[in-house]
């Protein structure tokens, strides 16, 4: 896949366009955010009705808001959704009333360590109702009596979730998921989101091996959705990539999935470290991202999960500080560049099966190998297809060639491409 | 289990008590030794004779001794066994006899690099007689005739060891296993006898998962009889300790099992590990205490050595220097608080199925989780309650659970209790 | 196996009388090679017909070359056959021409980095001509007219190759291979044949378990030659070991099988770690000697390759300064005896069951244990036997318990000895 110019600054005007609309796990948030995707790339977008049963979960009511404030004794908006969405705690009951200072304080979160910043709250299985603000502007309000309203609506409806294919040559898919549950966070995940998006547009511009699906969808509830609908077929995924926090400035890291030696686990270690990238591997943990579902043990598919600074681990994170200038185009290109690495490996590796396991093969026959030597690079083709022919048993692959060798996947894939059309490998067992 | 105030007293008394008792492999100082246990612990006592096929070995003849002396030409005690049982090389053949200092010296055994000690020697196999002094006592002994007598008997007689045993909630066993067969020696082994005492109490006062079964034999041929006596019931045996060299104040040690990777030797490895105390793990060695014959192949039993400085590895070692005061109350302490760490470890360790593996189950709608987040505890016991669901196969332990996750055991399996209180997982394979 | 004095001295004369001859992968110079080592061990000569189907691969027509030269317009020799046989490009057509210089050029091969240094070369499969020189002389011939003339013969005849066979106990064979058709280059592999028949001349003076066969066949064809003549009886090559380079003066240099666990590959680890000598272990690749064809897929033996410095891994590689003076006694010396080693631990490595594995044995009542303790190397040996009882289930081998013990291959292997004749372990599994 190459390179394409100007990617990261479209993916930063993605993120930047996405950032106002308010997220939830339902709503026309979610909607309105599937809506700008699908101008980019084909989507099809579901709608999973409230109560439908999905494994252990049910579809929540669907939530919506129109405006939300705090006002003073003046009738002036102290907190107002209108300036942020953070405002109001996700999932929010309806509420109108006026209350002293003190009552309301049961119902307002700040983040007293970091002051200036709204904390971002959801409670989305236990109605309630709250505000989010910043702790200098909950100093400086003077103890009176408050006017609330949050204006939103909890009603039967929908979860609404989105996929988008690019077809392969086989039936096996990859997936790439993020979450599409979060109001005006850019890091987390609008840069997953973006990311995701320019992944599948250079994928569709190719005829990949693998099947590739990109699913937005909200968190948690969203991919049990997806893996409740999708259970008969789920075996179809062989590999996956949960994307989330793309866009920060720190390092990217890898977090393997709960196999923690399948496929997808050694091509992001073997491209991260081949790109000598300053990176993290960490290992399974059941927190983070929608790697959770993916990888619960009914399932345990092979899905890791591809972030820069994992969750929780910048102070901006689930604050109004992970705005738009918190993500950089320069870092969604790093992060879709190793993507494109990692997914140029995946989709090209194979095993092999040497039918001229006796002995080595005449390659000079074959017009495979320079006679006199020459340049490093031919030197460099041949060894590699020696290391081809050698390890050629049905059971390892063209990664684990690379690997051993120490040669370039590229050179060890090349080289096994031209064994297989001179008919010495062919793919698969023997 | 909770600490017992004063234990360390009490087991520093125990040894000082058994002390002065002249112990063999077997014999009427084994008796006493037994009679002193069976006051702390109910025992019972086995009496196997002399003569009796046990493995391919045969039970000894029964030795005992009155009394024995070397003395000068004035009638004066050089060497007198009434000072200290070391003096006579155990299993000695009676004697009674007046010889010249030359002759006399084949029989006399010294330890000339540490020469005011008394070495403790014996000869169970090969009939022979001799002394133990120290290399000074010898060196002033002018030369002359020396009366030299043994009152020992070698007679048909018995075997004698002891069990006791802490009913489980199951029948599987966990042996604890101190050699008895030591005279003067205060760190081996009566310390590990004082530790093997105080844990059986301490067990008794639970009810525990697994039957606990101390044994108190002599070292090789005592174990060889137990397990030729219990060849059938063998298989009951998951787990084992044999405790000796419990009480010096050097760091501890744990001998791994033959296999290297019983869960007695993973429990240990953790346990002591995670109680950050300084400590060695060692890998097997077909030499040392009874786990030779636990752990030999035919029967290789998961069972391991704790000891504080190993065998041979203080100068003090089989010396009459191994005396009460060579042993600490702190270091029988802490001995036996890792004993009883790494039982409460062992003792609650399952494989559990998670019954809802597709997704994660709602932990909220069950009130296993706090909505709105919460105490630095709470996140904790999520956190386990969410690796448990994740790694909970039927075949990962709570252990590796506590491994994989960096969680406390402790915080683990209480995570585990409280998902299977409600239902998510069950004991076992699936 | 003894050391053998002088056996360096005598390596190194047959290096300096074999060093003349016009060695190439056919031909009267592998003959006149096979006609000296015969002389010093019996050979058996195989001769293979131009034409024969040999695996992927088909004996090519025999070489042979009597004189050639570059002679100026005064008829002066500036490049002559004669002062060296590496003069001539290998498998070089007849020629008899006369050219300008600038034409000629495209027949020379030289090394400019190191310009007085005639380099090797070889053009087995593709028919040319050419002369090797050194780039000093290149760079002083004069623009003229030379005569060139190589009087050599591509013809219908065989390929030569011979094996030496020391009988052993049993029929499994071990492998010791090297490669006999480069001419004048001493490292290259003369000390590999010089060690090779030392090797052989020493094991003729025991009855080795495994039976030995010695391979002196041209690289790459004459390997693959050999197993197309004996795909029936590889089965029976349960170890080999491919040596070349053996004779400079670097450090010693082991390159495991493609296996990488073979039971070679633990021996030359174990050996080379025991004696302490600097050394180095490496990977299998595929490129390299006669292990390539050994160690492809369809074979996959227990072969590895001894060198001193690897090919391509000293700057004399492939020119004229690989000549007697760049190898030394001393090394052949070194070389053969980890070789003489290596054998002895290989020679002697079994596997054995324990017959008497419930509990120790009693070692003393069958003479095997000093009652009273002892030398050390008494102490050595019982633990030796200690060891091997702890070990043997008939799976894991005398090296197995070399290396997990600590204790040197030969104090477990007379251990083992000892404990078989007293009836107490059999060879083989259980």
């Amino acid at each position: 896949m190459a390179s394409v110019t100007g990617s990261g600054d479209r993916m930063h005007a993605l993120v930047e366009r996405l950032y106002p609309l308010c997220r939830s796990i339902t709503g026309d948030g979610v909607r309105a955010t599937l809506d700008i995707v699908g101008e980019h790339i084909p989507l099809q977008v579901h709608e999973v009705p409230t109560g439908t049963q999905v494994l252990d979960w049910t579809v929540p009511q669907e939530w919506n808001i129109r405006d939300a404030y705090i006002a003073d004794p003046t009738g002036r908006r102290v907190v107002d959704f209108a300036a942020s969405n953070l405002h109001v705690l996700g999932y929010s009951v309806p509420v109108a009333a006026t209350m002293p200072l003190a009552e309301l304080r049961g119902h307002l979160h700040t983040l007293p360590d970091q002051p200036d910043l709204v904390p971002y709250r959801t409670s989305y299985y236990t109605p309630t109702w709250g505000f989010c603000l910043s702790q200098d502007t909950l100093d400086a309000l003077p103890e009176a009596d408050y006017e609330v309203r949050i204006d939103s609506t909890l009603a039967d409806g929908h979860l609404t979730y989105a996929e988008h294919v690019v077809p392969g040559q086989v039936a096996d898919e990859v997936i790439v998921s993020c979450h599409t549950c979060h109001p005006s966070l850019a890091n987390d995940n609008l840069a997953g989101i973006a990311v995701a998006v320019s992944l599948a547009q250079e994928l569709a511009r190719q005829t990949p091996w693998y099947t590739y699906r990109f699913i937005f969808a909200p968190g948690t509830i969203g991919a049990i959705t997806w893996l409740a609908r999708n259970a008969e077929r789920v075996d179809r995924v062989k590999h996956g990539l949960v994307l989330a926090c793309a866009g920060d400035r720190g390092q990217l890291t890898y977090k393997q999935s709960r196999r923690g030696d399948a496929e997808i686990d050694r091509v992001l270690r073997h491209v991260l470290a081949a790109s000598e990238r300053p990176h993290r591997i960490n290992g399974f943990t059941p927190y983070g991202y929608d790697e959770r579902q993916y990888c619960s043990p009914g399932f345990d598919l092979g899905v890791g999960s591809l972030c820069r600074t994992p969750y929780a681990g910048y102070p901006e994170y689930h604050t109004s500080a992970d705005n738009p200038d918190f993500v950089s185009p320069e870092s969604m290109e790093d992060t879709l560049a190793v993507c494109r690495e990692a997914f140029a490996v995946l989709d090209r590796n194979r095993r092999y099966t040497n039918l001229s396991p006796y002995g080595e093969p005449q390659l000079g026959k074959r017009g495979l190998y320079d006679s006199l030597g020459g340049r490093s690079d031919a030197k460099e083709a041949q060894l590699a297809m020696l290391w081809v022919l050698s390890l050629s048993d049905g059971e390892q692959s063209l990664l684990d060639v690379a690997e051993r060798s120490g040669l370039p996947f590229d050179t060890v894939a090349v080289a096994a491409d031209a064994l297989r059309d001179a008919g010495l490998i062919k793919a698969g067992g023997g």
